[in-house]
């Protein structure tokens, strides 16, 4: 099976170098900070630069790509520098979210790899398996507590007239609110306390991950390029669309894709028993019976997985779920068609659009 | 006995109303955007209004008093309303950090009332028991995440020149920092990771607790009434030992303290086997045999609490930690009488040293 092509291959290592420079850079008054409290609270922020590293950088990337696309049209657009400088706290914000998702989760792994509660667990699991599963949870929690005040850190500290700076901290402010909204939906759904209809899940789906993931860097971009009002408010009806197809696609390929391809935890989705609007379909046909039976059950097989694979296609899940994708995907076609962005801008968005594709196919 | 002096007594109501009045304003926009979100995400957000109701409010008085003290020498104060309204934002963060704690602690109870975690488990325990405190930890994690961006949000808006902007929010950075390091700290001493000696523990206090709770609203109160650089180190120093001996006499009295004053549950700290100096020390006494036997069991019974207790005193490990207060308290008066301080600013650290020891009697 071919790989699945990688949403941000075709963007120049350069803009990689540097988001890794600015993060570095973001990163260094903390690690200066926490030495001077001791090697515990050292490791604690060893661990916030090792969660940072790596990772596809799809949001920041997308936010450069639309500053540079917008900039050249702005009336007076910020330098290119602090473009550099949000995207890279951008991806702090999202590993800070990450963390706490973890930690709520209960997950050790992310992308198939420790995540850092796993890696602090390995770590120290040989003294006393729950005290230490305990140490790294916490310590997870704190993590991301500073990642998401650096997050806020640095926005206040862009040198920009404070109009500016008000917006892009008007963004941040919704896009969080409306990020831990989609994330409480989510627990009261795994928790049992909401019914799992399609529009529910849909609401969460859209709120817990689209808002920060595509909405916010193609919002921050307009701010930052100067961009006209209209505009942004453009990137934001293409990005809800954008985001939402993303994170059905993501749900769609976490269960039927290649894991080889994925890097995810083949069949990871499926063994926690994850609500996704695949499976909120599914509770709605004649297959459900034989479907819950395996779903969420921490040692499926891989027998068990592929029997579940094979009913979630069979009752219209897949194709329902795939068909919602393609909804969101014109929609978001049909704004660009419409001519509400500047020419420059429609290329990325273009580009991201057949991307995401590549990547269904 | 007599009931334990409130340390904020002595504070006008004008001034407790005032900032009602301020961190209502401060949670507004958040009540909006939440309610947006749907009925769950206003939920949450009433959680978070509940959950700043009450309490002393012994940070955001003790900057507001310092403030009124420094503010007349000051070359360019602040305007007050703008004292209050940071006085408002350390009111949240120190909600967030509990909430952050109590996640970490597993409490459901806090001064002998439900949390957030206990409010909304309670709200929910009939359905399932596991899965509502499940929820109700990961909301607590949430709102943690909503209060801790709230603070930065409030500071990075304030109408003052970016110097002084940038001022408060390095004192924030270096507090956070401070706290966190202090927290993981304690996590590592309750998991285990760490040897409990007298010095660690220490530390940990200090930096868990203090550091955000006296030193940085005094720190804070001096950039706002624009007080010359010295009168602010001058601050940090005494706010250190107060802030020290503030922990240690709260340790004591949650383990000796009568119940009925200090609205804790009695015993809580006994019966969760809590890390402080009075443990660390008695660890290195005799009687720690006996102590051990008892100290941590989740079922203890009051007769071996007031076994316990006895032993504690009679192994030296009460005298120690008052000795260690009043070593704090000494050091803070010295410095006050060292004329570091302004001469108007003096009595309000007095006042707040007097309390405490009627507080220690």
């Amino acid at each position: 099976m071919q790989a699945v092509p990688d949403l941000a291959e075709t963007t120049a290592p350069a803009l990689d170098e540097s988001l890794s420079a600015e993060i570095a850079q973001l990163m260094q008054p903390g690690a200066a900070r926490m030495r001077t409290h001791g090697p515990e609270a050292a490791e604690l922020w060893d661990e916030a630069v090792a969660a940072l590293a790596g990772g596809k950088r799809i949001r920041p990337r997308l936010l450069v790509e639309t500053y540079d696309a917008l900039a050249p049209e702005g009336a007076a657009p910020a330098p290119r520098a602090l473009a550099l400088r949000v995207a890279a706290t951008l991806e702090i914000l999202h590993v800070a979210l990450l963390l706490h998702d973890d930690v709520i989760d209960g997950d050790l792994t992310r992308r198939g790899r420790d995540n850092l509660i796993g890696s602090l667990h390995r770590r120290t699991a040989a003294r006393d398996d729950e005290h230490s599963l305990h140490r790294a949870r916490s310590a997870a929690i704190l993590v991301g507590d500073l990642l998401l005040a650096l997050t806020h850190q640095s926005l206040a500290r862009l040198p920009l007239a404070t109009a500016r700076r008000t917006s892009l901290l008007d963004l941040l402010d919704d896009a969080l609110c409306e990020t831990v909204a989609g994330e409480f939906l989510d627990v009261s759904l795994a928790d049992g306390a909401l019914d799992p209809d399609v529009s529910t899940v849909l609401e969460m789906t859209r709120s817990k991950t689209a808002a920060y993931s595509v909405e916010l860097p193609l919002r921050w971009a307009a701010v930052l390029a100067d961009a006209d009002p209209a505009t942004g408010w453009a990137l934001a009806r293409v990005g809800r669309h954008v985001g939402l197809a993303y994170q059905l696609q993501d749900d769609a390929l976490s269960v039927f894709g290649d894991a080889a391809c994925h890097g995810k935890d083949p069949f990871s989705d499926l063994r926690e028993g994850k609500e996704t609007a695949i499976i909120a379909y599914a509770r709605t046909t004649g297959a459900w019976e034989g479907i819950r039976r395996h779903l969420g059950a921490p040692d499926l097989t891989e027998e068990q997985a592929l029997t579940l694979q094979r009913l979630l296609v069979d009752c219209g899940a897949r194709r329902h779920v795939e068909a919602l994708t393609a909804i969101e995907m014109r929609a978001a076609r049909a704004l660009l068609a419409d001519g509400a962005l500047p020419v420059r801008a429609r290329p990325v968005l273009d580009r991201l659009l057949d991307r995401l594709e590549d990547r269904a196919a």
